[in-house]
């Protein structure tokens, strides 16, 4: 197997799961203080364009890392947005 | 130009300078306290894998993506990395 596919794999396996720990971490402490609302808005909507760009040109790799990405950091966006119209 | 490669600027755009927003909080407040450490050490690993891969095979547009994005997200990592050592 050719070196730069198991190095595409590494990156595309650490940034999807890179927001597992975020989101155990949000979801059990509720706390998203520091945490950016603009942030995680931009992100999951990049995100699901990404998921779009998997489908356009069938790849399956893409698709799949980043369903898991925005299943990943949704709860994270919704946590925030609670947290902040609690504060409004 | 062909809808895919727009859907994929719009997508890389996004999830690169969705960081920026929470770089700006995070060195404006240094308040880390909802942001997890791990995520980021997970993250800033796998971006460097992007880099790699991107010089890998010689794509400028993932070379340059993830550039940024280490660039925002390392700031976030240090600041992580200094309040969780302060503490300890």
């Amino acid at each position: 197997m050719d070196i730069s596919i198991i190095i595409g794999f590494i990156a595309a396996f650490l940034t999807t799961f890179s927001f597992l720990p975020q989101a155990i971490k949000t979801i059990s402490t509720k706390n998203t203080d520091g945490i950016s609302l603009s942030m995680y808005i931009l992100f999951v909507m990049g995100v699901s364009f990404w998921i779009l760009y998997g489908i356009f040109i069938s790849d399956l790799a893409i698709l799949s890392a980043n369903i898991v990405t925005l299943l990943l950091s949704s709860p994270i966006l919704y946590l925030k947005i609670r947290s902040v119209s609690k504060r409004a």
